[in-house]
């Protein structure tokens, strides 16, 4: 028959990173291409022992949850952000299949084709995939080393009446960059001015390196109480616990929460519990912050490592910055190089990373690229550098 | 801050059915309403076993999938699709978190608002849900205890030029009836010459009761390949194994199943690719048509026992049919009563259903309501029947 599409469908364009993840799937190709966590650190006994726990409570383990998420997730989650000062009741949380799935329902029961939201340039592709599936006209604010220009986001704001300021504040993906408090105090205080909401994306926050003292509230924190918050929160267990229990959570007024969980429940009626009971058990028995505080440290050397090379290689025309925690460096070229015919060469000599045009939702600089540095081991990240300088130095001759 | 909705959140009304499962929970109330499968015969120690084989290969079962879901699991789907005479390969398949996600990947891309789906009279409530939230036309066709009324199909399908048609051949929700054979060829024939898609909703295939020797094939099973089908088809492991795991799976034309695995990378990037592994292991290790066939009896040992309760209660006006598979029994009272507030007398003897309302897009009969029976053992039947029979009498002494 002849397949009759929705118009919403041309919207839908495939993620290049995950195009590339398929084609290096089983091939010999070093890839710093995915925002993968290191195989190697997953907490594997600590899963499998939450697991059995989750099964030893009897067979309603295996029965349909509730649309909000399991309750005692929730509950565990909020004990673990009142530690960090932030005040949360379940009713303020929804689990999500990962935070992708928060972005999917905030923006479906937000935003009407034609509504204006403001997004960091560059920022992350698959939140620029998303809103544009719903019609919404995508502005570019412009940033610096310190976060999101404060006199620009409020130009922006004037001008466009925006209904949403979709931002990573804390180790972006992909510049890697973290806003300064200045930086999130004022765009907190514009937003609210201009009624417009926050939605603050937070997958990266605790990876944090360095000096233990420096911290990077969430606006969502520096924000009041979730009731009537203009900063709506999330963040995921992919890259504290692993990504194949696709659990992330989001936060913010529980009217606007109740909402979301009505969106979801037409989309999925809900996440997997299974893997929510896991976490839950997990976070119960397991020292999660000695974890994380492990992989941290891990990250950290794994960038020193690939900053290390990066300056050994002293590519002419190529600047970088070293980020402060996350996953990600973000490289710029000399104008005239283009990263995606780049890559081509890249991939012939076996290493795969991603070109930068894709995260801008305007004017994309072809001129960037993104490089992962958490999920090759040591070795591989110097042959990987040493393949990339090749195909480097093969475009900053011509 | 004042949040502004979106217009499309207008259209997710909050499920009756949990709704009230959210009522109910924790409660003293015999619950009829929610289609819960029964706990007591979940394979919880093959899930267990299976989980521990995906942590035995290693850490890599913990990192990012790929968004068509598992390609073993999906192997072993098209194995078993096989033994049933379908022919179907992986690209050809999606897996989702569970069948609800497959009716929202494919409204979403292939329904403009404005366009109209024929769905039966009634149907499943949260597929209304879906395909209101998009915009569609919803337009009812008739059947009877055959199936879906073909000059009625074929009247709507040339006044309404509808894009899709979304049916549950087979032990239907909520009316449990499945369709005869010529019923099921004659709305292929009319639809594939009409050029409207076909979303066959399958999760109770399998709880079919009575003679072995009677088969209902799937609409899928009798269109030719999947390559220009005029069906999508989506089942789940929520009937057959659990619900807690939240995996479907849909199949159709692999163009299609591609432009929904598109949809399904900005809704939440993939399912929870433990389930599918864990699935995948039970499906290599555990004797699961066994385990079909284990709980196919039960539910009809469950079914029959309800047939004759309400055999004995003998309701002035009241009529019904015995499922021949499935999870529901389909009750018309008499025209005055409405259900909705025949539900608050039984809620307050301790008992509760669905109201039949919700279950229709046009012209609700408010005198009909859901009962499941799968759910409750056999102790828990006769009590929460004896309620419902006490609720009953209030309304038809009236």
């Amino acid at each position: 028959m002849n397949y009759r599409y929705s118009a919403r469908l041309g919207t839908f364009s495939s993620s290049a990173v995950r195009d590339i993840l398929k084609l290096t799937q089983g091939n010999d190709i070093i890839s710093f291409a995915g925002g993968l966590p290191a195989e190697e650190h997953f907490p594997v006994q600590a899963v499998g022992e939450a697991f059995r726990r989750v099964l030893e409570h009897g067979n309603r383990a295996l029965q349909y949850g509730l649309t909000e998420g399991y309750l005692p997730l929730r509950e565990s989650i909020c004990r673990r952000m009142a530690k960090k000062g932030v005040s949360v009741t379940p009713d303020d949380m929804l689990l999500t299949t990962g935070s992708q799935q928060a972005i999917d329902l905030l923006t479906r029961i937000y935003i009407d084709p034609g509504d204006v939201i403001l997004v960091e340039s560059p920022t992350y592709l698959s939140a620029l995939q998303v809103f544009g599936s719903y019609g919404a006209k995508l502005v570019s604010v412009k940033g610096d080393e310190d976060g999101i220009d404060l006199d620009d986001l409020a130009a922006k704001l004037q001008q466009y009446k925006p209904k949403m300021l979709y931002v990573i504040p804390t180790f972006s993906n992909p510049s890697g960059q973290a806003w300064s408090l200045e930086r999130r105090k004022g765009a907190l205080g514009l937003c609210r001015s201009a009624n417009t909401l926050i939605l603050e994306d937070d997958p990266y926050g605790e990876l944090k390196f360095g000096d233990e003292s420096v911290t990077y509230p969430s606006l969502f924190s520096l924000d009041q109480h979730p009731q009537g918050s203009c900063v709506v929160y999330t963040s995921t267990f992919s890259k504290t616990v692993a990504p194949a229990l696709r659990t992330g959570w989001v936060m913010g007024d529980p009217d606007l929460i109740r909402n979301m969980a009505r969106a979801k429940q037409a989309a999925d009626l809900h996440s997997s519990s299974l893997d929510q009971q896991t976490l839950y058990q997990l976070m119960e028995h397991f020292d999660l912050d000695g974890h994380i505080s492990f992989v941290r440290k891990e990250y950290e050397a794994r960038m020193r490592q690939m900053a290390g090379l990066l300056r050994e290689q002293d590519w002419p025309g190529v600047s970088w910055r070293e980020p402060k925690g996350g996953m990600f460096f973000w490289l710029e070229l000399p104008e005239a190089v283009d990263s995606a015919e780049l890559l081509k060469t890249a991939v012939s000599l076996g290493v795969a990373f991603v070109p930068g045009g894709t995260f801008f939702a305007e004017n994309p600089k072809a001129n960037t690229l993104r490089l992962n540095f958490t999920h090759n081991d040591a070795e591989n990240t110097i042959i990987g550098m040493k393949r990339l300088s090749q195909a480097m130095e093969s475009v900053l001759v011509r």
